[in-house]
């Protein structure tokens, strides 16, 4: 696999191509609207946020997936505005974005998927995107430098782009699988909404898609808590152009593709986590013997969650009594005296008590930039993984200022 | 009602002395032992922390009350050390002190209530505890001086002592009540576990005092949020000594009482929020138009809880948008159309969308020590007021190296 190393080892999966402009939406009068088209059309599936406070663009992309049974031609994103609690005009005016999209290309409105992050609360300047649009599309090129442009313009707070690709063989096929993602963890979160956009030349039904995107989202860009916070304009698309004619629920290759979706889903959730010059350390949690992985999920929630936990992993302190605390605020009926914590491969609690350890080597675990924390709930054998990062003083620093 | 002023103040309810003393488990040599005495015995009502993971005073504590029918004769603090996941050697030692303790009185061990704030995973040294018993107990005294010294031993974090009295008259009787607590707020929050003790001189059964303590700590400490996290050692005693005859379920005393008790715990509980170096801004959520009280409350824990909304505080930043996410996010089906938002008296947010404000004069109002935001739900007539506070990079700092 590679991750967003030279752009000349993006696996570039066919069928697609890609676009990158300026509106001005953007202040700093950086890249500001990203294009890709399915040259052929795709088949999609995709999953949006929770939030009960929904951006515009995503209820539009919901209402056109289900007008063309999830079959698209084009997805188009601009970054520095989130058309969030934007009301009426919001969705209008991402209609209206849409429409024109479609009228470029020959297409249903409905074949145009939309997407915005930025700040919530300011109407989208829509004159600006429709300006830009002819020439946007016109320059589209099926390269992966025109991918990784695609990749540049998503980013709002993000320090780079992350994009992470890969190939594989199934029988006389290549297929091609290629994630592009952008959301910067600890800096101005709520500009770094978090897009997903997975690309493959394999085919597939929307249906398939999903029961395979499903999965992979979960147990990747699920198990990532950067704040705690849901954003209002979570988005994560993967569409499928079938140019490889590999179709993904046949043979050998079913299984092949599956794993690629995952490790790519895996390592654009681990660069989102990494990002953003706030965070001086990537945690990985390993949750283990729950009684099942909702429980074993609530418990590294609760951990990756608290604030005290958080700034103790940013000063690089040993303090176990925090991890043991949160780990009883989790809601679960968690016996403190079954739990362990280990740092690394140091025991620092057995029991639920402080079990002797050389805190000199705690304190050097706890140094590097990425590192793991592994907790025992003698409950059963559950488990589950959780990617979170620490609370520094930049991060407060940063949010504090950021629409004034 | 008088709130941390002069000690000459303080209205001492009869029937209680307090004493202080340092028995070296602070590094820093000050007071860390806290004595108070029911002269006479006194009738109690407790509640303690819903965390699972909790230390063995509050184990110890809860057997007591159980044991004596919450008829209980002292009260013994140490700061400096939670007691907590430190197994069977910190009940063996919590119980100890109780019967020493009960030995000097001449009382049941178990009418000994034992509480303890500080570090979590270190074995308590109750060889100094013990040591040092003999001399506080001896020189206890009956007087606001003592109180005040009672309320700088339990101090941890806090910047400052936390007392609040009042006095009534019922019929021919004059009854006092008297609260103290400690919590600083985003200081070293492990540390600063949240103790209250009030005292009264009026007469109650326990059942009596519990049915009175419950509602008053629902609507003032369970309605503060400093960081979201519970800790493990978090207690909440009230105590009644009798000595002024009346009774607090009988003739118009009993609302008096009600009001007295609900007046001292809202003046601790703002006393913890604005303490500690870290919190710049005390803000007090406003969550209306709610189904039903918990709807409300959980609406205004989002917002209270959310590190995005708490660092846009620290900046006086006006980011709407941050609170409108937050509270999309609190798991209450909001319908975001129905939501307003106000900065004061100054709409910022009307049906979900940007209401046109003076944005200098919102900054203005978010520069203020403790100011209001107010939310309307528009789902229904239920309240809720929270207090919190503002996520500074103070905190971050002060939190990152704590036990190293």
């Amino acid at each position: 696999m590679s991750k967003s190393g030279p752009t000349s080892d993006i696996h570039l999966p066919g069928g697609f191509a890609f676009a990158a402009g300026c509106a001005g939406i953007k202040v700093s009068g950086k890249p500001d609207l990203a294009y890709a088209e399915a040259l052929r059309g795709a088949t999609a599936a995709a999953m949006f946020t929770r939030n009960r406070v929904v951006a515009a663009p995503v209820e539009v992309g919901r209402a056109h997936l289900k007008c063309t049974k999830s079959r698209i031609r084009a997805l188009l994103v601009n970054s520095g505005n989130a058309n969030c609690a934007t009301g009426a005009h919001g969705l209008w005016a991402c209609e209206q974005i849409c429409f024109c999209t479609a009228a470029i290309l020959k297409a249903k409105s409905c074949a145009i998927i939309p997407c915005s992050t930025g700040v919530i609360g300011v109407p989208l300047p829509e004159q600006k995107i429709l300006a830009a649009l002819p020439d946007l599309i016109a320059q589209k090129s099926a390269t992966p430098e025109a991918a990784m442009e695609f990749a540049r313009a998503i980013m709002t707070t993000d320090t780079r782009p992350k994009v992470a690709s890969c190939a594989f063989r199934a029988g006389s096929d290549t297929v091609k699988v290629m994630g592009v993602a952008k959301g910067s963890g600890m800096i101005h979160p709520n500009m770094a909404t978090m897009l997903v956009y997975i690309f493959t030349d394999a085919a597939g039904s929307p249906s398939e898609l999903k029961a395979l995107l499903r999965p992979a989202v979960n147990e990747t860009f699920n198990c990532i808590s950067v704040d705690g916070d849901t954003s209002t304009n979570d988005t994560v698309l993967l569409m499928a152009s079938g140019e490889s004619k590999h179709r993904i629920t046949v043979g050998p290759g079913r299984k092949q593709f599956q794993e690629s979706l995952h490790r790519i889903c895996g390592s654009l959730a681990e660069q989102i986590v990494s990002d953003g010059e706030g965070v001086k350390h990537v945690v990985c949690l390993q949750v283990e013997e729950a009684r099942n992985r909702d429980e074993a999920a609530a418990v590294a929630r609760a951990i990756a969650n608290s604030p005290l936990v958080k700034t103790a992993w940013a000063g690089s302190d040993p303090n176990w009594g925090r991890i043991l605390s949160a780990i009883g605020s989790s809601g679960v009926p968690v016996d403190p005296s079954r739990v362990n914590i280990f740092f690394g491969k140091q025991c620092v609690c057995r029991g639920g008590v402080a079990h002797p350890f050389d805190s000199e080597r705690a304190h050097q675990h706890l140094s590097q930039p990425t590192y793991e924390i592994r907790v025992e709930l003698g409950r059963g054998d559950a488990s589950a993984r959780f990617l979170t990062c620490d609370l520094t003083a930049e991060y407060v620093s940063i949010n504090a200022d950021y629409t004034t």
